[in-house]
């Protein structure tokens, strides 16, 4: 007999990262964890698929006593094949994805492979938390975001989502004690501004590497970006229906 | 002197793709075109951008007297390397990306390449189009849509997105006389169950190949899905602050 919750652990650094190691021993203390992630990085993958070539799943012996299987295809894919091949017929009660080795407050949401596999598992109706930390670096520390993933997960399988399916969670790089707390946020108005740095690689050949600089624009006093340089935690509900509803009445100009 | 607007056409089929052509026919009547797309088919690319490698860009002749690049990454790449590189410095008045290979409607937004083109442009706050038509087949017939994207693309220009700046266009593969009109609606809500097929590789190893069924579990009047059922073209206004409001004050019991 199991009545534990089913966790599906994913993330998009691939299965090898130390942030989805610390997601995995913390997930594990709630219920049963099954993993199915990347087999190599996929940082930036947005809601990629892989719709023009097979994919592969390897069972992994990476985390013990852990169910674990790592993917050739995108974070997206992994959902895909976790609910569909590896739990099929199961009830996920929650995805978990991450811990990002950086942030994904504002629209990184919509570049990230670790939000977009969250939110691929929440279009299947599954409770889904997206969590990153703002380090990007190989050997970040995630011991101090461990006490704060424990109360939002275990919030989250006590009481849901509230209707909403997706909630993007970013943690700063501080101490525990330095973190003040955990905030609701909207995702801020923001905006990349890159700056390829250009070379000439071994055939001659130019090549350009992409570079850039976040620019907040948000001047609201509940934005995610505005909550986590304050030193909090942010959590910003997300959907998946991009309609922009006002529009719809001042569009109709275009109908014929 | 040059007064006319600066279109910067993409796609993510890849630049030699039957769509891409017939849109830089239309929007060619209208303005500049500067081509900037994928050197290889990048369906369900979704928003991913190229982070870890480099990218390379190169002059095509493909389009007889149009300025026109084919570069190694993303459709969204192209856009940005198209912004900050190609179109440096100038004001780029409308970015139109595809005609696509098959439907982009309902959630398909979110796995479109071509979407995601158009709205990283609307993300740099330019106004823009993606156009689909509902034939995924190499050797589609793009005729019939193009009297459909003259008007669109003619109204745009004229009289702008009304505060929203990415449009999701999608086409019925119908002959001209039978598409109905235009309507502008919201975004199905909707749902892909997939069906891995598998097989054994080369090597002995089992794989999996996507592919899927689409759920169109809307009921309203006004759903783009419901529109192009109906025999007609669907345009969606799209944004890409995927806050959850109604959830904001929901889930404050997650606050500490």
């Amino acid at each position: 007999m199991n009545n534990r919750p089913l966790i599906l652990v994913t993330n998009d650094d691939g299965i090898t990262a130390k942030g989805i190691k610390a997601l995995v021993e913390v997930a594990s203390e709630f219920g049963e964890v099954v993993v199915v992630a990347p087999d190599s990085p996929q940082s930036g993958k947005g809601h990629a698929i892989t719709l023009h070539s097979p994919l592969w799943l390897h069972k992994s012996n990476i985390f013990e006593n852990i169910e674990s299987y790592e993917c050739s295809g995108t974070p997206v894919d992994c959902v895909k094949l976790a609910k569909h091949e590896v739990l099929k017929g199961r009830t996920v009660d929650l995805c978990v994805s991450g811990i990002n080795h950086g942030s994904n407050a504002s629209l990184n949401i919509l570049y990230s492979g670790t939000m977009s596999a969250a939110m691929e598992a929440s279009l299947e109706g599954i409770d889904s938390i997206g969590f990153s930390l703002m380090d990007f670096s190989y050997d970040a520390n995630f011991e101090p975001s461990k006490k704060f993933i424990r109360h939002i997960i275990k919030e989250v399988l006590e009481n849901g989502l509230q209707n909403t399916k997706l909630i993007n969670v970013n943690i700063p790089n501080l101490p525990e004690s330095e973190i003040k707390g955990i905030k609701i946020c909207k995702q801020a108005d923001g905006q990349w501004v890159e700056d390829f740095k250009t070379n000439i690689d071994p055939f001659g050949r130019k090549y350009y590497w992409m570079t850039g600089e976040f620019l907040n624009h948000d001047k609201s006093d509940n934005s995610d970006i505005l909550a986590l340089s304050e030193g909090y935690i942010s959590i910003v509900p997300s959907a998946h229906d991009l309609t922009d509803y006002p529009a719809l009445d001042k569009l109709k100009g275009l109908e014929i």
